[in-house]
């Protein structure tokens, strides 16, 4: 589903998730966060507790929009539904996957030192995926 | 209601805007656009048939991340509402002033070569601001 295109730019190091989920009543909320991709999907890690799993738990669906770090014109909107794993321990694992795309080697100490974390790992399934592969212009 | 912290991160030369938007039966949509703080609210200049646009003429409900061009970790959240202006001579003078954030002095030109658009002003009524002013992990 996720052409290469669209897998390199999600894999780019630095590569930030804006995720948009739904608050109660339905308005739109977002925020801006850590992901590393695995296979056809994101995978995202935050606190059991966090605003964007409570909505994801009353309804999965998601929007994400991951930019290029050195040119926002070169973007991947992605539609799809969010699934929701609460499991501190696995988090915790994928939580050093991620921390590795952002922090490289220092992850492993990074993730060490936050010591039991109550956390939940989102991954989302992408339904509609569109890249716009643009330049500022000319 | 936007601190003046909030406003030197939206005013930042080559921040934009993720904005999301609700679809036909309230499933967030997102994507990345150019902007321009004026006073307490942000504008946008798109066509005005844009799937945004029409988002907005049904729910107004909107959620933006800005992020620092040079530090994800600095970003701002705003929650609030989508006001529309549809009257093309006034979304292309509004597009001016926003391309001039963008492209520079090669604004007036590129907007001039656009000619007559049937385009929009989004304007951003922020309710709800969340500013994030953090660094990358030590």
């Amino acid at each position: 589903m996720l052409t290469d295109a669209v897998r390199d730019l999600l894999d780019l190091p630095q590569t930030f998730t804006h995720l948009c989920t739904l608050l109660p009543g339905g308005a739109p909320q977002a925020t801006v966060i850590w992901h590393r991709r695995e296979g056809d999907t994101l995978r995202i890690v935050t606190g059991a507790s966090a605003l964007k799993v409570r909505n994801i738990q009353r309804d999965p669906r998601v929007s994400v929009t991951v930019a290029h770090p050195e040119n926002a014109y070169h973007f991947v909107q992605l539609r799809g539904r969010a699934e929701l794993l609460l499991d501190g321990p696995a988090s915790l694992a994928e939580m050093r996957l991620i921390a590795r795309r952002y922090i490289g080697e220092r992850a492993d100490a990074w993730v060490d030192a936050m010591g039991a974390w109550d956390a939940a790992i989102i991954t989302v399934h992408p339904e509609r995926v569109s890249l716009f592969a643009e330049q500022e212009p000319a």
